[in-house]
């Protein structure tokens, strides 16, 4: 078991330094063997010595989600970035872009021809400094189009001055129990039919993006050219429900402190409360989720209720309530939402205090 | 419908001047009324500015969280605060607390023998300069002890050179459709027994403290001295689901940027996408809710998902879909998470940017 070191206050975000390195190099091994590119996504953890690792590793870029966490990341040196979103750019979104352009590769993800179009005109010289990749949706209905309708959307872009560079999407729905493997299917699915039609219209197709932590190393041997994992970093509860990753995996935790304890009895449960709350853990909670998270050394707690500033722990009845003022530690079910909620974390190397590592890019939404 | 100031990136948080005023003094006036006391919850908002309004309009003090909110505010000059939070202090935190007793009248939360001592043992002869509140289970089942036992932990702090002034609740269960009248009653049925007992044992019960947003207006010619709405300042869809406010009486939105859109059919949903996701919204979504948030000025619209950076909206199938690129206005599900995630906001006057605050407690969990 892991300490938590004395002079840390909870509740606090702990990364395990040796951890997240053999997480980072797993999955570049892995990504490596199956003959892909990585491009993980930097939302997870919005920390550039993070980034630095992962580049270090072998990723061909970063990915990111806003133009504010591609600025954050530009300044601390990277040189290839893909916002892996479907842009609308006004002429301040415009602006911002030919800024980047100027210090990095930057790639950007599109749904529209109205998008596109929009895009172009706002970038006006500038346009073909940037790459676009045609969004599709692979069967999680959130944005994208019907791979059908992508050559129309690059038809678009490329008349817009726009360099069009292949296609991108993201299978949301592999988040479930069962589902990795189909949705990766249908991921490959959509990213071949998008990439036929569009090499048969004239488009030279160099990129084919796709991949969550769930079905990143389920991509061998198929379509895509490149991943963009990024829980796989750290792990979350989450993953380990999902059994993508093992207990020993999880390299981020919070460090919380038993507050409040009580025996509970005559339907009231039996249970402790922790300090830490929905704003560290974040409060996703997936239907199939057995709670808001889990304590890594106590797995067979079950934290029932999150409120901002207490978690409800419902302890096992063969085992004794832990001691107030006894330190746990949490992994959150979805560890995006916790990196973005701290200014800073503590890096723990040997159950030490080795490092204090700023989320740089927390809160860059826009 | 309100305009979105031309000059606001989405997505972004806009507050109301006017409709927070609105709320504030409301709130204010009907407390007086009830011939309570109104010590609103600051970890709603975290911005000194608004807690500047809610003192001026009558307030006796605000209640926090963390030991970290009750500085910023006492740095921004609040003069009594109180942590409504079972408090687990270790030296550190000790010091922390002995200076702000420096600086504000501060009374903080407890609900165990051990967890008194251990507080009066590390502020050593600070000791008498705390006030203490015993907090009481009424229902929620989250912290405090049964009001039976509230006695015990009295005497603990008593014993541990603590001032004991009385006893708090939250009804936490008041959150969920039907329950705020029952909640209400247990909430003073709780305090009534354990101030009871308090008396008989001795102790000058002088706050009996209570009440959440759904609960505040509801304790009438009850036994709480004081009450503790926080929400109340914003609303939110919650309270609006829950109708304890008026869609007119939304103060704080967020402004979020229609990225993609699609007509579906054959069983994929027709849909918009916003840019304003949970790393904005906050992904706090109970049982009983319609979705993720609701938009104003679409009430019959529903967020079915939420992802970091992306609002799936389901659109009414007798109304047109909105444009791409068109600016639309998010309530979210819990404002209090909302403002979390945020480091200013805008504040709109007659449609116009006036002005911003930063929410300077932001982030302060511990």
């Amino acid at each position: 078991m892991t300490t938590i070191p004395d002079e840390l206050d909870t509740p606090c975000i702990m990364v395990d330094r040796e951890l997240l390195q053999r997480n980072v190099d797993r999955m570049a091994e892995a990504v490596r063997a199956a003959g892909l590119e990585l491009r993980p996504h930097a939302k997870t953890h919005k920390v550039p010595e993070i980034a630095a690792r992962q580049l270090a590793a072998g990723a061909v870029g970063l990915t990111v989600a806003t133009i504010g966490e591609a600025e954050v990341f530009a300044e601390h040196g990277a040189e290839d970035l893909f916002l892996a979103y479907p842009l609308w750019v006004g002429p301040r979104q415009a602006r911002r872009l030919r800024r980047l352009t100027e210090r990095a590769r930057v790639s950007v993800g599109v749904d529209s021809a109205e998008a596109a179009v929009t895009m172009g005109t706002h970038l006006a010289d500038a346009a073909g400094e940037l790459t676009v990749l045609v969004e599709v949706d692979s069967g999680h209905h959130r944005s994208g189009v019907h791979p059908a309708q992508a050559v129309d959307v690059a038809r678009a872009a490329a008349g817009a001055g726009l360099h069009v560079a292949g296609v991108f999407t993201f299978p949301g729905h592999s988040y479930a129990p069962g589902m990795p493997a189909e949705a990766a299917a249908q991921e490959q699915g959509a990213l071949a039919e998008a990439s036929e039609l569009l090499s048969t219209a004239g488009f030279a197709v160099t990129r084919r993006s796709g991949g969550s932590t769930p079905t990143a190393l389920l991509t061998e041997g198929t379509v895509a050219t490149e991943v963009r994992p990024g829980v796989y970093v750290f792990g979350d509860a989450e993953q380990l429900e999902l059994d993508r990753c093992a207990p020993e995996d999880i390299a981020l935790t919070v460090a919380a402190t038993v507050v409040s304890r009580h025996e509970g009895g005559a339907g009231i449960p039996r249970r402790i409360v922790l300090d830490a709350g929905s704003k560290v853990l974040g409060s996703d909670r997936p239907a199939w989720a057995t709670g808001y998270g889990r304590l890594l050394d106590h797995l067979d707690a079950r934290i029932t209720a999150l409120s901002e500033h207490h978690a409800t722990v419902v302890w096992p009845e063969d085992q004794p309530l832990p001691a107030l003022g006894e330190r746990l530690r949490v992994v959150p079910n979805h560890v995006c939402l916790a990196m973005n909620l701290v200014d800073d974390v503590a890096v723990v190397g040997g159950g030490v205090l080795v490092d204090r590592w700023t989320v740089a890019a927390r809160g860059r939404n826009s």
